[in-house]
Parts: C-alpha cells; sequence; structure tokens
C-alpha cells in the first residue's frame, strides 16, 4: 500500500541508521553532553548564521512545546496561538497541564495576521480588568503551519516588531521547518527565521530523522537552568547520543536541506496530478502537506490502495482531506497515485 | 578509557539496529500503534505469564515515573518512596511537576522495610488532622533500587499484602530490571514480579536499548485513556516503531534476559578483581551495580585509566565510588581494570 | 458618590453583622465543622428540596469554579464554557492552573445554546484524533450569565440531557443565583437549578454576605476527599463559622430570596428609567445588571454623579456601560439617577 | 466547656466587628483597592519600620503560604523548610499542588539550624548531579514555629546571611507571629524582622481577625503581577474592605500587640499553673502554645472539662498535648483550669 498518510510513516534516512551503527560501540558521557550532540549544535550554529546560538535536544513536538513554553511564561502569562494551531488543539492540552493558558486568535489560512495580533495586545492592555485576566506573554507561530502555509519574510518582521515592542518572545514551532525552508514559494532561509524570532525548533521526527528536534535560542538566550527544566518534565534522553548523532547527520553536507527539497519536489508533482485530474484544492500550500477536496465516493475507492488523511467534512459529499510527501516519498508511489488517478 | 561509569554509556545490542535497518522502509502507522509495537506487546505478555496485561512504551525513566504516577494518583494523594528513592532524589521534582507530594519514608540499603510501611499507613489514618495532609495514595519502589539491592519474593510479598489492604496501588521501577531478574541471588522471577504488583516498567535503555522503557498493567489495569494523559506530558513518539522495533528485538530469543546476564556475570567479576584487592565493599550488591569505598588517592590514581562515578563522601579520605557493568562490558574492559589495581 | 458599579460595594446585609456580633464569643471547632455550618448546610438543603445534599462553604467565585473544576475533571479532560464565560475570561487563568483546558463554546448572550453543544460533543468522538486532544469532561454554564441573561427551565433540561448522555457533570455557577431566581422574567426555582444539574453554587459575596458561596452537590455527589481538596487549594477558612453564620443568616426566614428580589425591583425601575430615556438597551437583561449603550459624552457628563462600569466599545462615539443594582440599592439612588438623566 | 484547644475558635476582636458595622454601607471599590486596605498598609508600614513596603491582604495560612511560594520560585525550585514546617505537613500538599517540592531540612524544637542549612546549600552545589535536583530556591521558616518556639535575633541573622550568600529569599511565616513579638523571650521586634527576610505575612485568622494575613515585602519587593496572581489561586476576595477595615483596626492603637500580650500573659500563667501541678513540659515554649505531657488517664478525666488538642503519642501511657491561649481567653477559664487540676 502506498502511503501519503503523512510524513513519519517510514524510519530514519538511511545516512542517520548507518551513523548509529558506526558509533554504537563508544562509550559516551550521557544527558547530551557527548561529542556528536556538541558536533551537531556546531553545525547547526554555522546553518543558523548564529554563532552564539544555545541548542539542546528534545524528542518531539509536542514535548518541545511545552517545555519551551512553560519555560518562557512567568506564572500570570498565557501563550498567544492562532485556534488552528498545534498547541491550541491537538497536543491533549499538554501547555495546560504546565498550568499556562492558550490564547487563541483567529486564523487565515493557519497565520496569524499582524494586524489582528496588534489589535489583541492593544486591547488587552486598555482593558480596566487586565489584572484579572491572562497576560499574553508569548507569542507561537508554526512554519509551516498546520496547513502546510508559510509566512513571508515580512510577515514574520510584523509579527516580531510586534512582539518587541510588547516585549514578548516569539517562539516558532518548526516540526516540519525542512519543508519550509525548501519551498519554491519562500523568502526565508533559515539565518533569516534565527533572526526573527527568539526561540525555534528544527523538526527531525518529520524530517528524516526517527525522533529529534533542536531546540535554537539564537541569542544565547536560553533560560537558565533550562537542563533541569528539561529533567523535570522527564524528556532528557539518558543517551542523548541518540539526538546528537541523528542531528549531527542532518546538518553534515546539507542533508537536511536535501531530503526536504525531495519532498517539496514531491509534493510538486502531486499538485500537478491533482490539477491535471481536477481535483480542488481546500487551500494552497507551498510545502509537503496538500489538501484537497475528493468526494466521498472517491476517497472509497482511492482508499483501496492509497493510504491519507481525513481533515474535515465540506458537506455531505465533499471532504478535505490530506497527502503529505517525505523524504522517502518516491517517483514510483506518485506514479501509481497518478495512474489510479487517471483510471477514474 | 576504560568506562564502569553506568550502563548507558554505549547504544544498543547490535540486533536492534539491525533490526532497525531492515524495516526502515516499511510504512507504519503512527504513535504505538504499528504493528511491532503489537508484536513486542504480546512477547512481553508472554514472558510475563500476564495475557492480558495492557502494555505501552515510553522513552525514559523519569518520564515513565512521572506519567504512571501522575496517572494513578488521585488529587489529594502523594506517593511513598524510600528517601532515597529515584523519584524523590534525582529527577529534578518531576513528580511535584505534576502537583504530588513524594512522601519519603527511611529506606535500609535504598529499600523499603514492610513494618515500616504498615506503621506509616497506620498513624496517617489514626492522625486526628490526616485530612489536612497528603494521603499516601501509592508505594514505589526501585527492583533493583538505586543501590543495587533486590527485594525478595517475601518482601514484595509483604509489601504487596499492604499495598491492598490499604487500597494503594503498588508500582515497581524496573529501570535496571534485567539485571535484577538475572542476579545470582533473587528468588523474584519476571512472572512473580508482575504478580506482585499493580504497575511496574521493563527498562530498556539501560539495558540495551537506545532508549525506551515497556509499561506493564498485568492485569488489565490500565487507567482509562492513558495514551492521551501520555501525549498530553509531550511523551508519545510519532514513529512509535523506534520503541516497538527495540523491545520486538529485546524479547526475541530471551535477548533481553540474556544480555542482563552478561552484566551480571561481569559484575560477579568485579567483585572478584574488588576483594581480591581488598577494597572494601560500600554495601552488598548482587546486580550490576558495585558500591565500593575508595581511598582519595586511589581514586586519582585509577581514573588515568577507568571512568566511574561518585557516589558519596564518607570522611576526609575515603569515598564511596560506584562502578556499573552492562550488556557491553567486556572481559578484556575487566582485564585492564584488574591489571591496573594489581600494579598498585 | 451613587453607586451601580456592581453588586460587592457595600458590605454585608445587617442580619449578617448583626448574627456575626451575637456569636463571636462562643467557641467553635474550626474548618467548617461547627454548628452554624450544620444548621445552614440544613436549611439550604430544605430550600433546594435535597434532602441528600452535600454541601460546603468557600469564600468567593473564582475559588469555588476552579476548586469544584478541578476536583471534577479527570487529568484528561478540560471544561466547556461559553467564550464569554467567566472562567475563561475573567479569572486570570484560575482554570488552566489546575491544569485544566478552558473548552470554549460560540454563545448567544452569554448562554450555550443545547444544539450547539451537542453538535460539539458529537463531533469530537467522531474525530479520529480525538485521542490528542482534551476531552470535554464538564459543563460549565453561570446563571444568570456575565451578561445577566438567564435559562430557561427548559433549556436547563436540555442542557442537562445531553451532559447526562455524554456521561459529563453540568455545573452551574450561581455567583449571582439569588437574581436569576427571583427574576420576573424566569420559570427556574431553586428546586429545580438543583435537579438539573449535578454541581452548582448559591453566590454570597454578590448578594448580601461579605464573602461565600455555598457549593452544592445535589445528591450526595461531593467528591470523596472533597475536604482536602480544598485545603490543598488554600480555601479552607480556619474560622468557617465565617461563612456557617452569614448563610445560615441568608437562608433564615428567606432572607436570601428578600433581598435578591429588591435588587430585581430596583432593577425594573432602573431599566424604566433608561426606557423613559430613551436609552437604548445592549441586550435584554431580566436580572439585576442592566446593560445600556451610551454615548461617551453621556458618560462623561453621568461620571460626574454616578459610578457604573465600562463593558465595551461599540464605535468611536458609543460604549455599552453596565449599571448593577443590589440588596443596598436605594429608592434614593434610583431617583437621584432619574433626575440627573431628565436633566440633560 | 472552656476551651484551650486553638487560638481561633472564638470570632473577632470586637473593635473588629465594630468598625465593620460602622463602615458596612459605604460603597467601597472592589479588589483591596479601598481605602482601608490603603489605611492598613500605611499603619503596618509604619509598625515595620518600612515605609516602602508592598502590602496585600489574603485570607487564610495555607493560601498566604502556597501563594507567595509559588510566585517567588523558579520552574526548578524547591522551597527549603523544616521537616516539621506546616507547609510540609499540615497543608494536604498545598505546595506541592503548585508544582513545586518542600524540601525538609531536619529541625531543633521545629527550628532550623544555621549550619545545617549552610551544609545543605554548599553540599547541594557540589554535587556533580545537582542539575539533576530540585534546586533549593527559597527558605522558608516560620515564626513562631509549630511548637511555639522562636528564632533569636542572632538565629534570624545567621540563616539570612545564607539566605543572601545563596541568593534565595527568606520567607517568614507569621500566622502567629503577634504572639512571638510580644513573648517575654524574644529580642525581636517587627522592624526587626522585617529587616531580616525577603517577604512575611503577619497573622490575623490566629490573632483576632474573623480572616485574614497581611503579606508584606519590606524593600517594595513584591513580584510583578502579584495581584494576578493571588487571583489566578482564587484568592483574591471582591470585598476586599472585609480585610482592610479588620487590619485597619487591628493596627490602631497597638490593637495587634496589646491583644497578642494578653495571650501571652495567659500563657504565662498557664505554664504556671502546669509547674504548680508538676505537669512536665514536652518543651520549652516562649509563645501561646503551650505543650505538656499527661497521663492518658488525666487526659480522659480534664476532657470533661476543658478542651485541648492531642499532639502525638509518647508511650502506651503518655500523651503529649496542646493548650493554647488568645486574645479571648480569659482569667476565669485559667481559674478553672487550675481548680480542676487542684482536685485531682
Amino acid at each position: 500500500m502506498i502511503s501519503f498518510e503523512n510524513d513519519y510513516t517510514t524510519g530514519a534516512h538511511p545516512n542517520i541508521l548507518k551513523r548509529l551503527m558506526e558509533t554504537n560501540l563508544e562509550a559516551l558521557s550521557g544527558y547530551g553532553s557527548d561529542s556528536y550532540c556538541e558536533s551537531a549544535c556546531q553545525k547547526i550554529r554555522t546553518a543558523c548564521s548564529c554563532p552564539d546560538a544555545d541548542i539542546l535536544f528534545l524528542t518531539g513536538g509536542t514535548q518541545t512545546n511545552s517545555i519551551i513554553i512553560s519555560s518562557l511564561l512567568k506564572e500570570y502569562e498565557g501563550v498567544l496561538s492562532a485556534q488552528t494551531g498545534h498547541v491550541n488543539t491537538h497536543e491533549a492540552g499538554a501547555i495546560e497541564s504546565t498550568g499556562h493558558k492558550v490564547l487563541s486568535l483567529p486564523h487565515l489560512e493557519g497565520k496569524i495576521q499582524s494586524d489582528l495580533l496588534e489589535q489583541y495586545l492593544q486591547q488587552f492592555y486598555q482593558d480596566a480588568n487586565h489584572e484579572h485576566m491572562v497576560f499574553p506573554g508569548m507569542l507561537y507561530i508554526s512554519h509551516p503551519t498546520e496547513y502546510g502555509t508559510l509566512y513571508s519574510k515580512k510577515e514574520l518582521t510584523d509579527l516580531y516588531r510586534i512582539c518587541r515592542y510588547y516585549q514578548i518572545p516569539l517562539f516558532i514551532d518548526g516540526a516540519r521547518l525542512g519543508y519550509g525552508l525548501m519551498s519554491h514559494d519562500t523568502d526565508v532561509t533559515l539565518p533569516d527565521l534565527a533572526a526573527l524570532c527568539d526561540v525555534f525548533y528544527i523538526g527531525g521526527t518529520k524530517v528524516g530523522a526517527l525522533c529529534g528536534e533542536a531546540v535554537v535560542f539564537p541569542n544565547h538566550n536560553m533560560p537558565e537552568h533550562f537542563l533541569t527544566m528539561v529533567k523535570r518534565r522527564g524528556a532528557l534522553l539518558a543517551k542523548g547520543r541518540l539526538l546528537g548523532i541523528q542531528f549531527d547527520t542532518l546538518f553534515t553536507d546539507d542533508l537536511y536541506f536535501e531530503i526536504s527539497r525531495h519532498a517539496i519536489d514531491m509534493a510538486q508533482q502531486l499538485k500537478d496530478i491533482f490539477k491535471t485530474n481536477k481535483i480542488p484544492f481546500y487551500l494552497e500550500s507551498p510545502t509537503n502537506q496538500q489538501f484537497v477536496i475528493l468526494e466521498n465516493s472517491q476517497i472509497k475507492e482511492l482508499q483501496k490502495n492509497i493510504r491519507f488523511s481525513f481533515w474535515e467534512k465540506i458537506d455531505e459529499d465533499h471532504t478535505v482531506v490530506r497527502f503529505v510527501t517525505s523524504w522517502s516519498t518516491t517517483q514510483e508511489d506518485l506514479n501509481v497515485l497518478a495512474q489510479i488517478l487517471m483510471q477514474r
């Protein structure tokens, strides 16, 4: 069965497994203090053009979001997120479990608009009762968003300007960052991104690693005793090497970018296939997640050979579904899909 | 440099890496719902003689402890632990971060004595003010303990009897369980252990896996929506296969027991080496952690060639240090140590 | 200065102070175990027609909401509330501080509509990803709502039916309950209310007490060790008598209802004054809070003699303001207001 | 029945009730922003010789402890307390409910000894694993302690010096502060105390108020948005006047000190009565709580006419019991006790 279900259906890029084998018997110190973690950090600093960045590796996205958010918020603060933000919808209340409210903002195709953000912040401080309310203490955005859309450099610059004005950090969830950076329709580079926020993470799990996200504080601004907070949340791997070796490999010879670009190329072909078959798009996504509207009967037919995800019901007869490419999507996968769609 | 620093200095048992490579390109469903997780569960059920056990895989010990404890305690309850228990000392407040107190009990070489437990529980309910106090809602023990010691079957039976009388679950932290089960000085088998508690986990990280702990609820007694609570704590790996494949491998052809036995055999030789060299033991440990008392000058000398851990200061001139064996400890490692010690 | 700012500007009904003085030197046991608390409970049970009700007194609304909600929710659950619900907007994140998400629903004049509730619950369980989401574990409504509006008996019955179908408790915030029960436009009595929910509270602070809310579990369904959870949240008064004596007085000779009715009568006159002066209402409120739309110039003028609250900006020139009556509002207060408005 | 059970058996000092009546119909603004709160703050500032103190009123001790501690600790920190400290034993886990561990230290008659504190802090930072442990982030002491004992000025100075060296705040729980300040055996004045800590509170509930504790940050060092944190914990009274008027009264004409001194004088007579009757003291308490050892048969006999509290069992035949005096203890109460004891 061909799968476009998501970008974490297969294992790791082969280079990663190769390095795990090569280094397997080396006796390394634990908890992320090994040489591979340090080497990975150094390579990421270079890739971000952030020589002073503080970097630490965690295992998954929800874990990373809740640790970053809870470690940066003050007790009386909440985090601003698009209503569709992963932290607001699909993390089972992980942020709230740390005692903080997710303050949801309206979204446009998954993105927060700077004027609505500004308006929210302005009104908050004008409200006579704001001391009885949750203070907006941070802005969370995802790039790409949950809908595969991307912020432009101008949009990020505007959001960051507002955040700095109101003295709240901007945190970018980069669970699928590679696919955003390698999109054909972006003007945002990794150094741009690092310069336009206070903290972000480079997703590994969905971009070719077995697990792992690299948290980057671009300006030596990791909170004091962050490691202890990571430990406290049960997120510190004894064998930190597992994360270090993976990111060291991903950031060797631009592997991270190369495999992201591959997925984008596959997504471009996927879009072409849908267009050729006159299948309407739910929205315009420039990354590896494509949302199309299918008739329910089509869905049933397709599912015989292809895996993909339900997204939401449009009406009684139509449904939005999601197709995702990744480092392991092959030309053959696309050919099969094209063939099936053409046969209808 | 030879390392006896801990049991997580090297990578994974080679069989595990081999299986990760073999299965790498299979498209599997996420979050632990893949076939390898299911196969691993089935093998563990068999090994535990618990056909109805509910099993779920997590990545590390602190994470596992805090999720199990917080999911089983009621809001007004705390967890009983030896003062030296890992949850009380070296988890950076992970239990308290979930809102629960660790109620510490005196220990004897890391173990809780059943009479002291019974006395505590009795006195608690007799106290006229106990409604203003944290209710003891669970017993946490580690087996082996943080000092490498083991409970006998009789001791476990006594503790479990008391727990059932007071209707509190007994949870066994098995971060190093393999080394306990394969000790030459134990009468506790894996089925025994499963029958004498309400929940336990089989440690992988310290017994040959890259990461991973298998949580076992022996009697189909996993709390409702445990998966959601795992997600909420940021502990649900998207590529659950990473854990499933490792445990499936560890429980194929008794690999878990075999590598644990190897470490125990190495530890036995280690003990002999210390005895031969008249190095005093801090306590009698029947597992893979050995605690000896060295003169500070000896420590300095040894550290030139061997890595091991400081444990605690005894007096101005003497220190307790810990030597640990694992699946990857070799005869050669021991020979080098023996040679160095003999040369003194 | 005449004040219509809120219903907690003055002290307590004189009968309450009188009883506090009369009982002052009696040596009573602490923490709510005194005879006045018991007497108050008994009178409330009678007033609710709930002979088996479990009742406990707390000091304020936010405290009461967060204790009830956190004690009833399971770890993986959140509380459903209208977007305008007090718990969602003006409690500084008190609910989230206990680890739980407020799941906000659209509102109609502060009220939750049963069809939207049903739709939400239905869709939640249909969502293939709902195990990664916060489970709806409880419905919170306020009666009167934050806009002074009331649920009809039919509406409460519908909401409660849905809650029971989905097995989630219905909790009614009655911070201003007296004003709802004594409204001229309600068909809901106190026994009705008690029969149509799982827990509610009878507000004292805003209905003539110095402080205090009476939490009522109508069917002997107070969670086990609720007192300990109250203590744990720092909400257990040593001199519980302060609450017991106040509620005992309020529920003697129907004082609670009498003073609520007075406030409603005053509110009716207030409405007439606004109508006479052609001041438009923002919405139709049948209770002691009245929301009208004033020109900003009118506001400035009125504020010279009268206190009231800003609610929200309508446009550049108009603002919604709130006028509130209470047990201590006098005919004279209304006469002054009428006179000022007529002079314009 | 004569009661020496505790210092919160009766209501409030009559002056307080008088002031509540006199001010009852004044329309005051809510949440502690009224003129009586401000006046009370000013009087307390004067009494403490702290013109810049930030002061806020809360209702009870456990609430006050958990709010102060959680607002001052960083996420990775816990609070140091004597093992017998109220926060460690009788607050139902209120501190842990905010996510923080209570780090318990040995005690001497309820007091922390400075050398043990220093040793703890020194060893913590020397421990190679301290990043996996809960950081000591604050020192909590009670004055008087739970055993009625007092720190000398020298002892407080030593503790505070150590706290400043390790840059952790010192917080003094003054639930019974008046009785400490008015003891015949203290060299600590209110200004001394204010100068020797970072935050403390002046207990009202146990010293003549209906409820209420005055939190004092002596050097304008209240954490930013403390009010919001108080609201978030459900501890902000709408009618803040209830607390303001009480403390304004207590700090008018030295009432607080006068009634505390009365209780101390009564306690002195109580001690004399015990001595006369050769009843042994469990420890030497210079304040209003007296701990004596009675034979169990004596206890049964006494309980017929007198109320007091069990403390702890000494052996099969003897028990420690507690007798407490307060502002409302009368000469007559003591006479009755003396008579009964003499008749034996």
